[in-house]
C-alpha cells in the first residue's frame, strides 16, 4: 500500500477514551461525558425552522463559493455588534467549518516546508492540518504563568513563516488580554510572520469578552465558526476574514477545494443570528457549570488550573496524581464513569500531567460528573 | 501581502460567463443556463422530509469522522445493487463532497512534488486541487478517437506517482468500457501508479451503465458523490472507497481536516436511497434532453461531439466556427442568451475549439436553449 509521509498524522489519544466509553455504554453503563468539545444543545430553533422552510421552497444547490451574500453581510455585522468594527462583507468567506477555514488560509499563505508556530498546549488539529499540507508545525511550549499563551519572544523561533494564535484557547479557555494580543501581532508584523487568529470560542466568555485581532490589525486573518457559540457543530460551518487583497485567492481555492460551503447549513446559520436569547441561555448554562467546577475541583486536589476565561474547558494540572494523563483518563472512565481528555492530545511533551474537562453539557450531567470525580480523587486518584 | 505559490490556482473561465449572465439577468433578460453542472431539481422529497424529522428530534452534533454507520452501510449496498460487489462498509468513508474525497485521497497517497496524471480535457479542479496540495498535475492530451479518455501508453509519462480516471467523464460524458478500464488499471498496477477513480456520474448513463474500478480491482480507490445522481449538489456530501489498509490513515486525516461530514446532509442522503423512483424520473428528463440535443446539434453544424454515454454534458467541437471558445461563449450569451462553458476550462491547450453544454436542467429550458442556439449558429456563429 502506497501512502504518503504527510498522511501519517497522529491519532487523537482521546479516541481510546471514546472507544472505551462507547463500549461501557453498549454494556449498559451510564457515562458522564466531559471529554467532548461541543454543546449538548442543538442548533437554535429559529435556525432549524428556517431550514425546514427553505427545504420546502427551493433546490438548495451550490451557493457562491464565498457563501451566501446575506450570510456574509450578517457575519460582518457581528464585528460591529461585538467589537465596534466596520468590516467589509467582501472580506468574509463562509467555510466548511473552522477546519475548512484553516485549510484555505494555510494553503493561500504558505508553500510546502514552511514553518508555522503554535503554542503548546493547543488544539491538536493545528499540527495535523499543517502536516497534511506538507507544512512544518513548530510547537512552542507556553508557560502556565502566561496562561499557556505565547509571548512575543516566542516569535524569535528560527524561520517562522506563520503563527497561530487562539483566544479563548483550547484546551485552556484562556483569553489573551488586548495588550498581550497587540504585542504578539506587532512582533509578528515586525518579523514578517503571517498570523492566523483562531477566534472560534468568541462569544463564550465569563468575564471580559475576548478581543478580536481585527480590533488591533484591520488586515488580520481571522478564523471563526458556528460550532461553539451558535451551537452548530455538526453543521460544519465557519468563516474566515482575510485582507481585501487575499479574497480572490481564497475564492479560487474554495471553488476548487470545496466548491462552496453546505447550503443548508448556511440557511440555518443566517437564522441563528436571530436566536441570540437562546444562545445566551446556553452561555448561562456554561457559566453555571463552570462555577460548579471551579468550586469543586480545588476541594478534590485539582487547584492548579489555567484561568478559564472563556470557551467551555478547564485544563487542570493533575501532576499530584500522575505523570500519565492517558492512564489517569482511563482510570477515571473505568472507576468513575467520567470521560475526560488526556492533556497529551494538546501537548505531547508536558500533557502527561494535565487533563481537560469540558463543561459544555447539561448542568445535571456536570453535577453528576463532579460527584463522581470527587469520589474518585477522594480514593487517591 | 504574503501569499503562496500553490495558492495561485487558475480562475474558472466560465466565471466570466456566469458574471455576464448574472448581469444580464439583473437587467431583466432571460438567460438559459446550459453551463451549470448541477441538476435543476432539489434533493429528493424523502431526503428533505427525513432531515425535517431529524431536526425536530436530536442535536445533529458531530458524527463519527468516517460518517454515520448506517449511511456507510447503505453506500456499500449500492455496490451490490449496481455492480454485484460485496463491499465492506468499513472501507466506505463519507466525505465533504467529492472535493473532500479528493483532498483526503491525494493527501493520504502523495507527498509534495509528486506527479499525478490526468486526461485533458478533464474536470478543472483536479489540476487546482493538486496544485493547492503542492502536487504536480501532469495533463495528458486525450484523443477524440478514444472518447477523450486516456490509454495505457499514457501511463508511461515520466515519473507518474498517480493517475486520475473519470468515467463517465466531465466534460465529455464518455464512459470507459470494461476492457479499456481494466487495461488502464492493469498498466497502472504494473508501474506502481496509484489510481483514483472518479465515479461521481455513476447512475447517470443512457446506454450500458458505467463499470466501477472496484469491479476490476477490489482494492481500488473510488470517489463518488451525492451531488449528481442523487441531486444534492449544495449538500456537499460524497464518499470515498479505500483499501482496508488505508482506512485508519483516511480516518485520521478526516478527523483533523474536516472533523466529520455535515450531519444534516448525511441524514438527508441516507433517506435519498429510498427515493430511487424520483431519481430515475430525473434521469429520464436528462435522457429526453440529451435526445433533443443529439437531434438538433448536428443540424446546427455541431456534429463532432464526444460520445455522450453518461453524466449530463455534451462536449462539442466548434472549430468550424472559432478557435476561441471563450469569445464564442461570450457571443452566444450576448446574442442568444444561452450560457455555455468554454472548453478552455477543461483543456487549456485544445479547449479553444470546444464547448461544453449541460443538459441537467428542465426539458422546457433545454428546448428553449436549442431554439436559441439554432438561430445563433444559423446566423453563422
Amino acid at each position: 500500500m502506497q501512502t504518503s509521509r504527510r498522511g501519517r498524522v497522529d491519532p487523537f489519544i482521546v479516541m481510546d477514551v471514546l472507544a472505551a466509553a462507547a463500549a461501557a455504554e453498549a454494556a449498559g453503563r451510564r457515562i458522564v461525558h466531559m471529554e467532548i468539545g461541543q454543546p449538548g444543545t442543538p442548533a437554535p430553533a429559529a435556525a432549524r425552522a428556517a431550514l425546514a422552510r427553505a427545504m420546502a421552497e427551493g433546490p438548495l444547490g451550490y451557493t457562491q463559493a464565498l457563501g451566501l451574500p446575506a450570510l456574509r453581510a450578517r457575519i460582518a455585522g457581528l464585528y460591529a455588534d461585538r467589537h465596534g468594527i466596520a468590516l467589509d462583507p467582501a472580506r468574509v468567506v463562509v467555510t466548511a467549518g473552522a477546519s475548512g477555514a484553516f485549510v484555505l488560509a494555510f494553503t493561500a499563505l504558505f508553500d510546502a516546508g514552511a514553518r508555522i508556530g503554535l503554542a503548546m498546549p493547543g488544539y491538536p488539529s493545528y499540527r495535523q492540518i499543517l502536516t497534511a499540507l506538507s507544512l512544518a508545525p513548530v510547537g512552542i511550549p507556553a508557560a502556565a504563568e502566561c496562561g499557556y499563551q505565547p509571548v512575543p519572544a516566542d516569535l524569535e523561533a528560527p524561520g517562522l513563516a506563520g503563527m497561530i494564535l487562539a483566544s479563548p484557547a483550547n484546551p485552556t479557555g484562556t483569553i489573551l488580554p488586548r495588550d498581550r494580543l497587540a504585542a504578539l501581532l506587532g512582533a509578528a508584523r515586525d518579523r514578517g510572520i503571517a498570523v492566523v487568529s483562531d477566534e472560534i470560542y468568541h462569544g463564550l466568555h465569563y468575564g471580559a469578552p475576548a478581543v478580536s485581532a481585527l480590533e488591533i490589525d484591520p488586515g488580520a486573518i481571522v478564523v471563526n465558526s458556528f460550532s461553539k457559540y451558535f451551537s452548530m457543530t455538526g453543521w460544519r460551518l465557519g468563516w474566515l476574514v482575510v485582507p481585501e487583497g487575499m479574497v480572490r485567492t481564497i475564492e479560487r481555492l474554495q471553488q476548487n477545494l470545496f466548491i462552496c460551503p453546505p447550503h443548508a447549513s448556511q440557511v440555518a446559520a443566517l437564522a441563528a443570528f436571530e436566536a441570540i436569547d437562546e444562545l445566551e441561555a446556553n452561555r448561562a448554562v456554561y457559566a453555571e457549570n463552570r462555577r460548579l467546577l471551579l468550586d469543586a475541583l480545588p476541594r478534590m486536589g485539582l487547584a492548579r488550573i489555567a484561568p478559564p476565561d472563556g470557551a467551555f474547558y478547564i485544563y487542570a494540572d493533575v501532576s499530584a496524581f500522575t505523570s500519565d494523563s492517558r492512564a489517569l483518563a482511563a482510570a477515571i472512565l473505568d472507576s468513575a464513569g467520567v470521560a475526560a481528555t488526556p492533556g497529551l492530545d494538546f501537548d505531547p511533551d508536558r500533557g502527561g500531567r494535565m487533563l481537560r474537562l469540558s463543561y459544555a453539557g447539561a448542568t445535571a450531567d456536570i453535577r453528576e460528573g463532579i460527584d463522581r470525580l470527587a469520589r474518585f480523587f477522594a480514593r487517591g486518584g
